[in-house]
């Protein structure tokens, strides 16, 4: 008998089966249900032939984990891991070994969703409370959100929301101090320009026009300046506007804060508490703000309400804003925020608490006290006479000797202008580093007795900080900030939030289009390398050799799952993404002298987002209307082109759609989009029904944005990281965005800037990196397979208890299914939401609620999961829909039944008295998995209503612990 | 104002305020509740001045986390990480990295205890059933225990069995096969020397003497052959004598078992299944036997029994054999095993399945036939002509040119003899692995096609193994291995079953003795550089430099500690090193010609491996009694040396006692053991109440062990991995273990071998390194003072609840507090055991139950919990004690209270007939802190005896999981 070949032994394939949940006697009992032979059938039942890719995927062969983490190891190791002093908005720093471990390495962490489930997600929204606390307390502000993509795009929703909140002033003159970094400026005039708002870039002290909505500050100044902006901001107000403030983290434990200087919004980035660098993100971007913009500000705030039972409880606050974005209103698409850097860097507050926080901030300002006066006594000029850790160094001539001679160092400076140097000190600079500085500027070894000059500088107090600006209020004051500085303490802390909440790793999270996959561990890996951790994103280029091969590798092969010519790993979320397509769209417009297109179709079934983004670049919405079967209504597409014939700018289309079917039409509604002279955005939520299988690409797309945190394996981070790279065709090539510091190869300045960093989110692409090199050609188009097969399995047994939406031609759906709840409301009075909330009794996480149609839940079961776990799901359903039945045929009540009283807590089940028409046993443990394994929901049914009437987003005070 | 220098604000040592649980304020309150009024008062109020130690610790000073890993990546990265080829027992090898990141690196499973108490262990107590079913499954076996410290202290602990097994056989010879392993010779030779066996070390077919007690065999040899044992050990069997077969894990995937071939033990290590090398260990020795040996198996035994409501349930079978070992009739002394190392390799099985494993064993099996018939074409003879993975190739006269040619491509191969090579290939192999060896054999760039060798070899099947040594019987069988191959599924899977145990990372674990303290992660991280796991034990030491080195400085380092001249880093465990003191004293002996000298004096208080240890090297033990306060009885001390005169060997005494007090007259028992011409042995369980503050080399003892997993930051792995190394004073360091294979420098062969590898579990010893290193010499001994500070609190708070036993001079414990539960039992009938399960429903690992007395706990806090955490521990005892007299009283029956019923399981508090007299809330929510986290008890109280009566050590058939 013949033996497998040792090719067969080898099993470079290996990973994707790992990835993919079913195995092959799973899959063959599934194909049964489904009534189908095979696979190849089941797609060509479920994928429009039109668009059907005949050709393989141009990727390589699978390779097993070991090879790819190998293969990647050697990319990383061309990276060159200098020391850094560029600032600029990002420092190094040191990410707490016991934070590094138990958070961002953890997958109880980050293979979290995002809370709007927050009964089992109390965990990482009481984190996100803390963050929100810091903030607030550190810029001195009363209210702050749960985070934003980065500085850049922080100061530029600042901007938006200025405009917004300044009616009565109808200046579109925005003000930027010219000491701001140069990628906030960037991003800010881009969004300017696409909203129609001027920027005025200048002095503070002289360029301030009089008429203008807002202005934006930077505190400390980009290039080091330390100074009192009270007078500044007392000028602006004057003129009717609204100051926003771009502070940075580190400076404020020592400064005074913005807010009691007046400002309006204070925004900036948590990176320097203890976040990598990872050339650029991900990192937390920060917005805090005055009450009185509590319901126009972007993005998610955590606030405290209380549960149907009257305990405190923890929930985003005002969802709605944004899971149902009023479409045509919105201006700003922000979604994903950045919620694992946002609590990790909570955490390392907590871990240090104000006094451990106070002497690392006075450490840094000793060292550039010491350093500013060394050079001094070598003859150098300070640009500035204030500074915290920032010098900028006046040196003439020898601006790129001494550059040059750092490099040789291995040491990074920042360029000022033609004679200046930067020095940027962080958290982790030493006394060493301030010598090596030294002796780099001087050109020689020096003799200074850095000691000596330290007790000098160490009497007088301090020497970059004026007086008047010294922090002298408290921060940080709440216990949570007091009490958890011993690793055991924090472990524990950490250990019981994460004890609180359902993440992956306890169950399926079968959230409709956001994909919730396997976050392989060998794909997490690479994540916390120094190699990719440690660069800073300014860094000179040929440093980032690495990178630079990662990028182009992973460009390669998004383009090939895509069918599209060239990808922008720019759009740090999805968001930026839709904005960033449709920004080339405009400038491709532009080019061509079409600048009246402005009309952006949208079908009724789009995500909320789409139309924000539209708005963003100043379109016009037009809703496209669907049948049905939930499928974009041609007939109704054709009429809206003629009606606007030549303003047709675009058409945004999710494919499949968010219905979860294949639309035989797409080809024809491209087409006709085309004709009329528009381009076609095609949203690539769902790429997961995709790749391998059809490409956008190649059946009408011109541009689709990726969300690798749902396709490409970046896990969600409980409400990010995400990453929304764009794909587009040759002819939008020349429109993708660029970067003001680091040139972005084959990009042009005149197409803006997007994100803050060159790359986005760089430090989570080896995710997807990894990923697609692991399942390679054939697992790539496995994966799409099995999620489609997944969906369909799920869709047929669900569909003996409930009614679906949606189906395609031959019955089958796409990689999601809709179940209609609006029959059983109808007949019982039983909600979506209560059977949302009754899932959680059985230890799942809900499918999305009621998008895209009120009363239904969107389930996407991905290929990860196994028929063992869908088995799971599906008895769990068919037991909430028979309990349905109960209320209906009246052997429950419609007020006391398990549906209408979930989640039930442990507070429930224990209490001495029990009072309801079922068991315990029925409330808490409905089926026999739950015996073996139980997440406890940490609160009742939460009030979302009595949460946003009575608003507190801080940290209750401590007595509101007590029993 | 002066602001604090730059050197304070460094913060160089911020990690002893990590490592340390309270605060500065925590400590003033403390030392309030105990009156004294500094640190300093109360360390001179408990340590007796006679001892106390007034010089400085020779350390140098903290540096913290981001300097000590620094500088120890330094050390590591001198250690060079070659291709490996060694073999012998030892073998590359791929962790998952699912298992290596949410096990080995997550203190859920490394901060665990060992699981003696069962009912909040049986997450990692399935983990170690599933590692017997797996062993019993490959040896095919009927039993196995849960794991030995490696293959050589395995096999010399079945040659200990075997003797016990066959009483009426009266011969002393024990056979030991010559192609075993030469460090599991060197091992079994070493203990045979001990206990006074004949070891006869020949050729399996001719040198097997006629009368013999045991022999040893090694399967595969050790280089390579694979050949039928049923004849041998038929031959063996007819002597009235038993067989050992040290098997080699990963070849019995694919070759018949030695359970099939008639062997009574099988013995064996894990490290191929998924465990790194890491220079020797630690890995999990395997034990498997013939069920007639059960009751004297050494190490654990894993067994399923039943709750209190007769759910099935494991636990540690037969335990009272360990805790409670019989003084006077042990001849093996393991304690601590390998759990982390045991329920990995289990994860490792069942991740793969045994379809994986068979892939792997056949990838394997293929490449060494691959490489053996290349070799062949090559002109090269084989030695033997069977084989799995070893190949023993006889190169005559060129063993020095091909070796070194193959190490000048980093490539590593084994010597045997004067004119072979042995090549083993391992589950990392690859086809260019052979290439490059074939090429190094034959000194040029060889012309075979591989590819086309490997389709004639397997058109052939296999060329190694012979036809009727092919494996064709079924493991790995039962469901657990068959079920979790998805990375999803085996996330799950390992959650499920962390989430049943209480570890460290969840509260306190106050285990007398045991010193359950912060395990750092920054500890932790180095343990999986590869720069320490991927290096062979038998690598040439000019590739572990990084290791020499870093040995030499943590020897330093312990010596310091310790006040002792020179430290062995050999042994792995403390017995090990108990072992080790006691043969090196006994060398010394025999090097004085003071043979006759054979008493080991032993006090009644002795941990009960130390009698244990003594019998293993022959000394008899001779019982000194202990005074009413559990102090050595001085008197009866001097009447046994007076009644034995120059027979006395040894002191065996722990210091400060078991009882938790610092005896005032230790140096003068110490001076009277030396006046009698016999060396004193102080055990180092209790090393964490002495460092800094009295050491045990100046105040009186010869030789200690120290247990690196206690004092040492070790984390206690769930029982296991540990290291006890032993220090030793000038007169004994020519005694200290040696190695066969790897010189240990300064020692001599003739002191035999402790463990299978050079240095122990060297991997692991970089925790201690991390752990002195960054605490520097303040830190250590604060770390002492801080420790014996709690106790001393916890002990002051108690004292107002519970009768205490056992206090020094002032009144003061040492580092840990026994309280004396008798009074209690005798008025109301509440045992100890009731008081251990009962904190479980608090959340709490009990305290050590009765030791060193029984009806008492034993109370170790350690210095890093903080007052918090303590006030916690003291609530819930000052609640059970009023639950004690609420039963005395009558408010509650003998037979329905919290105690007697606790644990509480969630099944309990969810029936819906609750017919106690205590509400569910005090059944399991006794405390206000059990609202917000709670860990439930997987099981109520588990029957032992009905487990021990009916043994069942592997898995259950899966219809017994049904309800």
């Amino acid at each position: 008998m013949t033996q497998p070949s040792l090719q067969q032994l080898e099993q470079h394939d290996a990973f994707i089966h790992r990835h993919i949940g079913p195995d092959a006697k799973q899959v063959e009992a599934m194909l049964e249900t489904l009534g189908v032979a095979s696979l190849e059938e089941l797609i060509e039942k479920t994928v429009p032939e039109a668009i059907r890719k005949t050709d393989e995927l141009d990727l390589a062969d699978a390779i097993n984990e070991v090879e790819a983490l190998a293969e990647l190891k050697d990319i990383a190791a061309r990276n060159k891991i200098y020391r850094t002093f560029i600032g600029m908005g990002y420092h190094d720093t040191i990410t707490p070994n016991v934070i590094l471990r138990n958070v961002l390495e953890n997958p109880g962490w980050y293979t979290a969703y995002t809370p709007y489930q927050p009964e089992i997600a109390q965990g990482r929204l009481e984190g996100l409370l803390n963050f929100q606390q810091m903030i607030m307390d550190l810029t001195g502000m009363e209210l702050a959100n749960a985070s934003m993509l980065d500085e850049g795009t922080a100061a530029a929703e600042a901007m938006a929301m200025c405009k917004r909140q300044v009616k009565r002033n109808k200046s579109n003159v925005y003000f930027v101090d010219q000491d701001c970094h140069p990628q906030t400026i960037a991003v800010v005039k881009t969004r300017a320009e696409h909203f129609g708002f001027e920027v005025v870039v200048g002095d503070v002290e002289k360029d301030i026009p009089a008429e203008l909505f807002g202005a934006l500050l930077q505190y400390p100044g980009s290039t080091g300046r330390v100074r009192d902006l009270t007078d500044i901001i007392t000028k602006v107000h004057e003129a009717n506007a609204l100051v926003t403030v771009a502070a940075d983290l580190m400076s404020l434990v020592a400064l005074r804060a913005p807010g009691d200087m007046g400002a309006d919004v204070v925004v900036g980035c948590n990176q320097r508490f203890g976040i990598p660098m990872g050339y650029g993100g991900p990192h937390a971007g920060f917005f805090a703000f005055r009450e009185a913009y509590k319901r126009s500000a972007p993005g998610r705030i955590i606030g405290v309400s209380v549960d149907s039972k009257g305990k405190r409880a923890l929930r985003m606050a005002m969802q709605t804003r944004e899971q149902h974005i009023r479409r045509e209103k919105a201006n700003s698409n922000i979604c994903t925020s950045q919620v694992l850097l946002a609590v990790m860097s909570a955490f390392y507050a907590i871990y240090h608490g104000p006094e451990g926080l106070k002497t690392i901030a006075a450490r840094i300002q000793r060292l550039a006290d010491i350093l500013a006066s060394a050079l001094q006594q070598e003859g150098f000029n300070l640009a500035h006479d204030s500074w915290f850790d920032t010098l900028n160094i006046t040196v003439g001539a020898k601006q790129e000797e001494i550059y040059q001679r750092s490099l040789a160092a291995e040491i990074n400076l920042r360029k000022i202008g033609e004679d200046a140097l930067g020095v940027s000190l962080s958290e982790t600079a030493t006394l060493q580093d301030v010598s090596d500085l030294i002796n780099a500027f001087i050109g020689t070894e020096h003799s200074i007795d850095l000691h000596t000059l330290d007790s000098e500088i160490a009497s007088k107090g301090s020497l970059g900080v004026p007086a008047s600006l010294v922090r002298d209020t408290e921060f940080l004051t709440h216990p949570v900030f007091n009490t958890y500085h011993s690793e055991t303490e924090m472990l524990r802390y950490l250990k019981s939030l994460e004890a609180k909440d359902i993440a992956l790793n306890h169950s399926m999270i079968p959230l409709g289009s956001c994909t919730m996959k396997l976050n392989a561990t060998a794909e997490m890996i690479p994540v916390t390398w120094p190699e990719f951790g440690k660069l800073h994103p300014f860094a000179p280029v040929d440093q980032a050799e690495g990178y630079a091969e990662m990028f182009r590798q992973l460009q390669q092969m998004l383009s090939a799952c895509t069918g599209y010519d060239a990808v922008s790993l720019q759009p740090n979320a999805g968001s930026q993404g839709e904005y960033a397509g449709l920004v080339a769209i405009k400038k491709y417009f532009e080019a061509k002298g079409e600048t009246q297109r402005d009309i952006c179709l949208i079908p009724a079934s789009a995500h909320g987002t789409n139309p924000a983004s539209a708005m963003m670049v100043s379109m016009k919405v037009v809703v496209v209307a669907c049948d049905d079967k939930g499928n974009v209504d041609i007939e109704d597409l054709k009429a809206k082109i003629e009606e606007h014939g030549d303003r047709v700018a675009a058409l945004m289309v999710t494919y499949p759609s968010t219905h979860g079917v294949f639309e035989e039409g797409i080809r024809e509604v491209c087409d006709l989009v085309h004709q009329a002279g528009g381009q076609v955005y095609i949203d690539g939520a769902n790429m997961n029904a995709l790749i391998g299988v059809a490409a956008p690409g190649q059946f009408g797309g011109d541009v689709s944005h990726l969300n690798l945190h749902k396709t490409f394996c970046i896990p969600h981070g409980g409400g990010g990281p995400g990453m929304g790279p764009i794909a587009v065709g040759e002819h939008l090539k020349p429109y993708l965005a660029a970067h003001p510091v680091t040139e972005v190869p084959e990009t042009n300045l005149d197409n803006g800037t997007i994100s803050a960093a060159p790359w986005g989110s760089a430090s989570i692409l080896p995710i997807s990196w990894m990923y697609i090199r692991m399942m390679g050609k054939q697992g790539m188009k496995q994966a799409t397979e099995m999620a489609i097969l997944n969906a369909n399995y799920v869709a047929k047994k669900l569909g003996e208890h409930y009614s679906l939406l949606y189906t395609g031609t031959n019955g089958f759906v796409a990689h999601e299914c809709l179940v209609d709840l609006r029959p059983l409301k109808e007949a019982s009075g039983i909600t979506e939401e209560d059977i949302a909330k009754r899932l959680m009794d059985f230890g799942f996480h809900s499918p999305t609620m009621s998008f895209p149609v009120a009363g239904t839940l969107m389930i996407e079961p991905t290929e990860s999961e196994s028929k063992g776990e869908l088995d799971r799901f599906i008895e769990a359903m068919a037991t909430i829909r028979q309990e349905v039945e109960d209320v209906t045929s009246g052997k429950y009540t419609p007020e006391d039944n398990p549906l209408h009283n979930a989640p039930h807590t442990l507070e429930d089940v224990m209490s001495d008295e029990w009072t309801h028409s079922y068991s315990r046993d029925i409330a808490a443990r409905p089926a026999a998995w739950l015996k073996e394994h139980k997440v406890w929901p940490a609160a009742n049914r939460i009030d979302n209503v009595y949460g946003d009437r009575n608003l507190i987003c801080s940290c209750p005070p401590i007595e509101s612990y007590a029993e």
